[in-house]
């Protein structure tokens, strides 16, 4: 976070020391709570200000590491309750970042302009607040209701209030479940709780449970469509495009692929060194050759298969790291019974191209290969994003390179032991 | 449609004949539009009790082709226009098919309780139609305007409802643009406008421009994320699981992998035909074996990149069938970039293991299949939903399956070149 921070702060081009230097007293100060009192509304709009013209190096660097913790730590609830409306979208992301919500953490995609209402409100109340509002907030449709230290205690969608007897009092209005995010969550984590809780907005909350932004179900949409789009560029070995694919220029179109590509073919040596070290036998025995892209093929197919449908399952939250033992087996047993049926129709295919023998080497080895690939498709997606890589990266083409290579040492292996080689 | 109405007809039970007999003089009437001023109230709500009781057959059956043909043009907005509030998701979809929406249209996923105004309301009058139908809306963000006919003018927001002065006209509140799909519009195309225009809701019209349904947000999500899930399982040559992977039965994942696994299997056999035909050579330079895996897996790799770029940008609407030479021409050009870069680093490692005449063939092979594949990917996804099929079905396994057997072509043919055999 550090760094996301410093690399915002790095923009900077204008200089100012108003800010910083009552800033720094009030770090200082032990009680991070008792800022918001210390803080006069014109020093407070001031360093809003200051944000927002980017005025941020100094405002960070005039302070000692932990002031500057402290402060940060402040900052969220500050700005987002007195942050001035219309920031660019440019203002909001330096903001952010100063702020130190990490990349693609709620933080970043929130819009600090949230529309809030104290619990003690009546709807009529309530109302002519969401009125005076006007256009400023985000949005309306779900107002989060908060107390006087700005924690979240709920939300009131705007249907409910305008079909309320003028004087219920908001905290009856609330739904009965507090959906929420934290500004450091994930903004996927985010955007499915705003998909599968059927939310119009989503309140963002500090590490004191204090409101400091709200998410659209727009911004949630972009978010799924932009993961999907990942997962589905790098499910077929080629990074996602952040432009539209007309518009892209043919440089870049290679370079996004080019990478992958190199990377799978140096993998790729992997069946060279197989091959080479099996060329005895296949001096032997040519006709084995004829089933190389056939078994390979079909072993990638099948390794490709159960990493995707992995890959996917996490991406809809439906698998997790504590589910990797039931993956297994579950793919163990699915890959067994794709292998028998393969290995049956792989052996009559044979039987016409080459003799019995070798069509029952194809057939076991077919059997054993499916089996196989299915199986290790399934386990890698898994530890790779508890490594914190996407798990998309390690799902098809890298399983298919590698089930290549194995699959074929199971083949001669199997081949040998049948023609008695 | 015609065949889709027929199956949701079948499920009907119960029989009553008191609908039909008023509805068949209806129906025979020339003038539609005078079908709801004929209509009177309790035959219109015995109609559509019939409806919502699944008691269709004989509605339909009582009347000639004809006459059920503009019945059932002229119910849709009749039916939208009085159906009772909390029909149960199987009575929407029994009464949406029964209406002739195709399987996948808006109509199907649209809700027919919709919250629309008249263009003559002030906006304090319009609030309070909306407190006046509660709950029974779908959603009260987005409220549609028609005219006496019931023909979509435009849609206002909840929100400049609230903010509006208690007098305003709503034909002045409406958005500038007027956002709206058929109820025979695939919903996907629906869901894709919702997300562009960043809507809450799209009112759904039929084929006389009159509202019959609304289609909110979160409906909006559901269907693209399902549309994601099938581009990805079918990129991986596999079906999209309907249910939960965890959920899923070891038999029905098997099943929903075996087709494709079958469908690519067979395909693969064309390579066994091509090394056939080759064996010779292959016999003579046996060397030559070692490198096909490499081969044809990079081959693969480039199809597989190429046809899914092109799958995605068709999916979120980037790319037309009528941009199909654009497309083929920028992949050409990015195919033969990847093939240089590729050759390059193939000819390093064959010279390894191999002369330099074999790593010769090989960087020549190399770069024509990666050239090819990812030529060869590109085009096909466009036509095939021309022709009314999913493109990712042709996307990643299906190309790089066809790709093997041709760049093993080309590999044997130059190599043949290279080594003067």
């Amino acid at each position: 976070m550090q760094h996301t921070r410093a690399a915002a702060v790095r923009d900077v081009a204008r200089h100012d020391r108003a800010v910083t230097v009552p800033l720094a007293d009030l770090a200082r100060d032990a009680d991070v709570r008792a800022l918001r009192e210390v803080l006069d509304p014109a020093i407070q709009q001031e360093l809003l200000d200051g944000l927002r013209e980017g005025r941020a190096r100094e405002l960070v660097e005039a302070l000692d590491p932990d002031d500057r913790a402290r402060l940060l730590d402040e900052m969220p609830a500050m700005v987002a309750q007195r942050l001035p409306a219309g920031l660019s979208p440019a203002e909001r992301a330096a903001t952010a970042a100063l702020l130190g919500y990490p990349e693609g953490s709620g933080g970043r995609m929130m819009s600090p302009e949230v529309a809030h209402l104290r619990a003690s409100l009546a709807a009529a109340e309530a109302l002519e607040r969401v009125r005076a509002l006007g256009r400023q907030a985000e949005t309306v449709y779900a107002l989060p209701v908060t107390d006087d230290e700005r924690r979240l205690l709920g939300v009131v969608e705007l249907r409910d209030l305008v079909l309320a007897e003028p004087d219920a009092r908001i905290v009856d209005l609330m739904g009965p479940e507090v959906h929420r995010a934290a500004a450091a969550d994930d903004q996927e984590y985010a955007a499915r709780l705003i998909q599968e809780a059927d939310l119009v907005a989503l309140p963002v909350i500090d590490g004191e449970e204090r409101l400091v932004g709200i998410i659209t179900v727009d911004d949630a949409m972009a978010v799924l469509e932009r993961e999907a789009s990942e997962d589905i560029a790098r499910g077929a070995g080629t990074e996602p495009l952040d432009r539209p694919y007309l518009s892209s220029s043919i440089l870049f179109l290679a370079r996004s692929r080019a990478i992958w590509l190199l990377a799978l073919i140096l993998a790729a040596t992997l069946t060279v060194n197989v091959l080479d070290a099996f060329e005895g036998t296949l001096a032997e025995v040519v006709t084995l050759a004829l089933f190389i892209p056939l078994l390979i093929g079909t072993g990638g197919n099948a390794g490709a298969q159960s990493a995707t449908t992995v890959v996917r399952a996490m991406a809809v939250g439906e698998v997790r790291f504590s589910d990797l033992g039931r993956v297994v087996l579950r793919e163990v047993r699915v890959g067994m019974m794709l292998g028998a049926i393969i290995a049956a129709v792989g052996f009559g295919s044979a039987a016409l191209f080459a003799g019995t023998d070798i069509a029952t080497a194809l057939c076991l080895s077919l059997f054993l290969v499916v089996t196989w690939a299915t199986l290790a498709g399934s386990p890698l997606p898994l530890p790779a994003r508890r490594a914190g890589l996407d798990p998309a990266v390690v799902s098809a083409p890298l399983i298919t390179t590698l089930v290549d290579a194995t699959g074929l040492v199971i083949y001669f292996l199997v081949a040998r032991a049948v023609l008695g080689i």
